[in-house]
């Protein structure tokens, strides 16, 4: 099911403008997030991620208009994953930012993997540094090709998922989450000026820590500290907390560490009382 | 003028799909070029990088086809600015490469701004770095959203394009060329590797260099260095060679510079000579 010019529609095909320059240069942005039972998993926590990508990037939103998209493709799905996308709409040549943008916005929802939540991700490091330097290390923006690179490269050697090091030799998250270590009792997640998006599921399991006995810390972690850990887990809106059962061939007993399995049942809580279902 | 699905169309508003990944994730490359009387100058580069750009991405891409729509839109336009796209196509949620990929392949001619040929850029170094650590450093893909914030910033700062250094703090290109400085007789640039596009004025200005008296050299470049150049310029398809009149607020002597005079003379008759205009 896809929204598109105000409404649900059950074709992707729609007339779109070739110089839209989400299309032509990447210039936009978007959200993933989780519906159950018709409703959106931490729906307030992404539509102010999603208004204030678009405020740093300055593309005019309409946060209404987004939070209708959104409500109406998860109703419409039930269970399943969501997408909202934002681009700064068309323009002329080159890279300058038109003076009256005026940005096109569209959603799409796809059925439910179920299996996918809480389901163990094999990582693997590539050599592609995440680039701190960029505000859009830091913004789910449409450049999505380094991702995509490194996840291709991890899959080539057997892994499941690449994780990124960032220009200084930190860790900073994997492909498509963000990267959590526990030493004993700390719970250990790069700052976001290590290059990592402000994950909705990085903010829950922040706040879930303390309930769960982790001193939660956001700490700059360089690789070979994570080999050291007790267990390792990413988190995104779709798998929710992945336990990593191995990094770059190093077996973790990630998915039985007990903070684990009671982080899991924390979030299990939070997805029922937000939605009604699990 | 637009080019799509295997021909020419005067309308931008084309049937799309939404879940296209040059859309949905900067999936995809481009390429830029200049015609005159119809023709594309450096016709065979272009195309040949293009094609390499896709083979690296692992795009299938028919080149036959992007020849037959290069010429098509040169000679709808006469003079003006081509630039062709290839994305990956629709594809399934999530970044994992679809099994059979349905390339999108569509172009765009814009009339001539002739002002901009030779015309003198002040520049302005950024704090994004070019991160030469990714393969998309040396591809022209759709991923331009840190070229458009940076060079958002320079213009901020009243300059007109912004600077690159790597990661590695060498000089890496301005948001929309390549950069090249003049010490004496030697002829710098920065090598590849230091996350620069393989820019088809580049490669014909290190062709042209000894003509002009010049030792070309591929080397790394600290921005300390440019300061201490005799002259300094950026090339792209569309400025052909673009002198640098200053660089974060020292003023440079460039468009004087006899090199350079020398080598726009050469850059003219090559235009001359492959499409009988400049």
């Amino acid at each position: 099911v896809f929204w598109y010019d105000g409404q649900l529609s059950e074709t992707p095909l729609q007339p779109f403008d070739l110089t839209d320059r989400g299309l032509t240069l990447g210039d936009g942005l978007f959200d993933t997030s989780l519906a159950r039972a018709g409703k959106v998993f931490r729906r307030d926590a992404h539509l102010a991620r999603f208004a204030a990508g678009a405020a740093t990037l300055g593309i005019p939103l309409k946060i209404d208009d987004a939070a209708l998209a959104l409500d109406a493709l998860a109703q419409s799905i039930g269970d399943g994953a969501l997408r909202i996308t934002l681009t700064r709409g068309g323009g002329a040549r080159g890279l300058r930012i038109p003076d009256n943008p005026k940005p096109i916005f569209f959603g799409a929802a796809t059925p439910a993997r179920g299996d996918l939540i809480f389901s163990s991700l094999v990582l693997a490091a590539t050599a592609i540094r995440r680039n701190e330097t960029s505000p859009s290390s830091r913004i789910k923006t449409l450049n999505y090709l380094d991702a995509i690179l490194a996840n291709q490269d991890a899959q080539s050697k057997g892994a499941d998922e690449a994780l990124f090091e960032n220009g200084a030799g930190h860790v900073a998250c994997a492909a498509t989450g963000n990267l959590f270590a526990i030493f004993g009792t700390r719970l250990v997640t790069p700052p976001l000026s290590d290059g990592v998006l402000a994950g909705t599921m990085r903010a829950l399991i922040l706040e879930l820590a303390k309930a769960c006995c982790l001193q939660p810390a956001e700490e700059s972690l360089p690789l070979a500290e994570c080999y050291k850990a007790d267990a390792v887990f990413v988190t995104n809106s779709l798998r929710l907390l992945a336990p990593c059962g191995a990094l770059n061939g190093k077996t973790l007993g990630s998915a039985a560490h007990p903070a684990i399995l009671k982080l899991q049942d924390e979030i299990r809580s939070a997805v029922m009382s937000e939605c009604g279902a699990f």
